[in-house]
Parts: structure tokens; sequence; C-alpha cells
């Protein structure tokens, strides 16, 4: 272990992630991306994730998926390296490849077009310029449109993606707008919709959002998913979604 | 009256209106996107009501905001004199006017360019063709996109708005992605949304949504609006926003 990780246990089967104690750590939004695209993964599908940095997704979705490859993305070359380790500390070789690359200029040899089954992603929030950031560090890279745009995201998952093929993403409330019309403009139609919120009166503070490459339109709005109930326990449905029940 | 009326109170400061016995009867969507839309009017705004009915949202529209004045556009004209005849019920003719014509063709010097502040509508929610309908019953015309469409609506909306103007629309969820990029398309951005629930736990029924002409793309998504709470009564907020409480 380099100096300055934590090995941290991700209470499910036993399985482990490298973190930077200094640097970008998963939260709950790794995990309900990881929820929410499962739902539509069969087994032995080729997936692909963008923006995988400590590979938290990619890790999770080996966990709890059967015989699928999962390939993930990342940009920074030491991210991408702490996400290998972490990959070989679960023995998920043979399921997990971490590539270094660029979203927004990402070669055909490295992800090749319409391979994949589904692709998952937790892109960077919020856009470039807005609130205060330094444009090298790995959690600003991470949080912030530095190094790619939304719609790189968008039409590199559309490149990527096979006819009838799905994409998964987490993101922002506010940025719902901009997601449809640029999931509608690159032919991923939105097909299924889940709001997120603290506790049940209160607005949503993120979006888990399917779309079919080549689908019909009609979206499938669904029940609201609450990280908290009214008294403030970690709801019933979170529970079973960190498999704590 | 006519044969086959009925006179429905409004339960609200004694407005009250023409319904048909036989026909399409206002229901909460129009009692909802009034209550939406009121919160961004401002006394003595000029209002533009698309596919207004049986009168029921200028009406409302009338009687919960101050010194504004309504136009309702409505392609039936046994609907619109209906309409009219509410206005004389309600002493409202010199606040609201309903005006007969077609929001798919709709002349400019009925419906002025520009000329209007805010502008309200509860459109056909169904895509023509959508399930089962005879396309001459005023029923059907008040719920299928048969003699206008969504892009219609819009369309009409950003001709009618000034700039920084509002549109409010009341809609169907899975709607949703071609409300968005529609409005985006017609230069309306959408800046407020609000979810529709039926109970805390279900999935959302309607949709509210507020955009903003030439406004700047920053979507905020509210708190979701419950019809019943988990009890089965009618939720506290809605009993407010029906000035029952």
């Amino acid at each position: 272990m380099e100096p300055l990780e934590t090995i941290e246990d991700l209470q499910y089967k036993g399985f482990k992630i490298y973190q930077r104690k200094d640097g970008f750590k998963f939260g709950v939004d790794a995990v309900l991306a990881t929820y929410y695209a499962e739902q539509e993964i069969k087994a032995g599908q080729q997936i692909l994730e963008l923006g995988s940095g400590t590979g938290i997704i990619p890790i999770l979705l080996a966990a709890r998926t059967k015989d699928t490859h999962i390939t993930g993305l990342e940009i920074q070359t030491e991210m991408a390296q702490m996400a290998r380790r972490s990959v070989a500390l679960n023995n998920l070789e043979e399921r997990v490849s971490i590539e270094i690359g660029d979203i927004a200029n990402c070669p055909a040899d490295l992800i090749p077009k319409g391979a994949f089954h589904h692709v998952v992603t937790n892109p960077p929030y919020q856009k470039r310029g807005s609130g205060i950031h330094n444009p090298t560090d790995s959690k600003a890279i991470a949080r912030h449109e530095i190094l790619c745009t939304l719609e790189d995201v968008i039409a590199l998952a559309a490149r990527s993606l096979k006819e009838g093929g799905i994409l998964t993403m987490v993101h922002r409330p506010e940025r719902l707008c901009d997601i449809m019309t640029l999931m509608r403009q690159y032919r991923i139609e939105p097909k299924a919709l889940r709001m997120v919120h603290p506790t049940p009166g209160k607005a949503p503070s993120m979006v888990l959002i399917r779309g079919t490459k080549g689908g019909n339109p009609y979206l499938k709005v669904e029940a609201p998913l609450y990280i908290f109930d009214n008294n403030g326990s970690e709801s019933e449905e979170l529970q079973q979604i960190y498999n704590r029940s």
C-alpha cells in the first residue's frame, strides 16, 4: 500500500478498495449508479464505465453481476493505477480492466465502437468554471467538467453502445434538462428516471437515469428513492441497496 | 343554463363554473397548473391560457391573482361559449376573455406576438393515435393530441411570450423528455420542476414545469407534492392549495 492510502471494506462479500486519504472518496452516488445499472444487466454482458476514478463502480458491478466483463476508463494515471491494484486485491483481473484514456478524445482501438451492452457513469456534476476549484486537483477533476463535458460523456457512451444497449447515469437534478436533451441528440432515448431525495419531504439531491440507444420515446418516472426516512434513520430501501438488511 | 349542464361551485370565494354532465370536467391538474403559475404572476400582468376548455384555469387565475388580464384560447366553439358564460356568471368580463382559435394555426391578430408575461397550459396529454378515442368527442380532444401536438402548444407559447416571460405547464411524467427538449428548442429554458405523486411512496402521476423565455440553463427540481398522505387523507399541502384549510 502506498503512503496516504487506506483500504476501505465495501461491506459486501469481503470486497475492498484502495482510496487516498487526501483524495476523492466514493459516495452513495457510486453505489446508487451501480444499483440502478445492475437491474438491467444480464449474465455475460460487456459493460463500460466512464470516469472510473478509484474503480468503485467496476468493482461493485463485478461483485453484483454474473459473468460480466467491465472496462473502466479513467484519464488520471495515478488514479487508474490505484484502481488496478484494487482490482487485483479482489482477484477480479479476469472480470475488470482499467484503461487509461480521455473521454473527450477516446481512440476507437481503446474503446471499440458498438461493443458494449451497458455503459455506466457517475460523471463530474458541475459545469466548468462553476464554483472554486483547482484544475489539477484529482478531487476537482472528479467533480467539475474540467477534462470532459457532459456532452463528451454522452457522445462516447452513444458510440460505445450496441443498438438497444443501455446507458445508466447518476447526476444532479439541475442538469436534468441538459442530460435529456443530449441523450436524445445522441439517440439514447431516456426510458427510466428515479429521483433520489434526502428525506420524503425534501427536494431531490440526485437523479438516476437510464436510456436505450435507439429506443422509442416513453419515459417511466419511478417511485422516489429516499436516503433517510422521516425519523432520520437510513431508509429500508437504502439498507437493502447496501445489503445491510 | 343549457340542458345537460351543471354549475359547479369552485369552493373559493363563491366562484362557479358551468360544466357539461356528459363532457370534460376539470380535475386536480387544472387546479395544480393554476397554483404553480400563480406563484410567479405579478399584479397587472397579461396572461394567456392555451386550450382553456371550460375556462377553469382562466377563472381560477382571475380569482387568485390581482389586476391581471387572462386570455383563454379554445378551439371548440361550444366549449368556448360555455366558458364565456362562466366568465359572465362570475362577473369577470373585464379580466377574462375567451377567444375561439386553433393552437396549431393561430393568427397573430388573435394572439399577438410577444404580448404576454405568462402562458399557462394543461394540454392534451396523450399522443395522437395512443389509446382508443373518438376524434370528434370533446373529451377526446381535451385528452389526446388530435387537434394540436405538444410542439404546437410550446411553439405558440414561445411566440406569445415576452422575453423573460414564463410558461407553466402541467403534463404527464412520461412526456418529460419531450417537454424539456421542445422547450429548449423553442428557447423556453426549463427552470423549475415539481413532481406530483399520489402518495409519498408512489411514482409521480403528474409533472408541473415552468420555463423562462431566454433563461439560462439551471433547473430547480423542487420538493415533491403529494396528493394523499400515507394514511390516505388528502395532504395538508393539497388542502392549502384548494384553500380548504
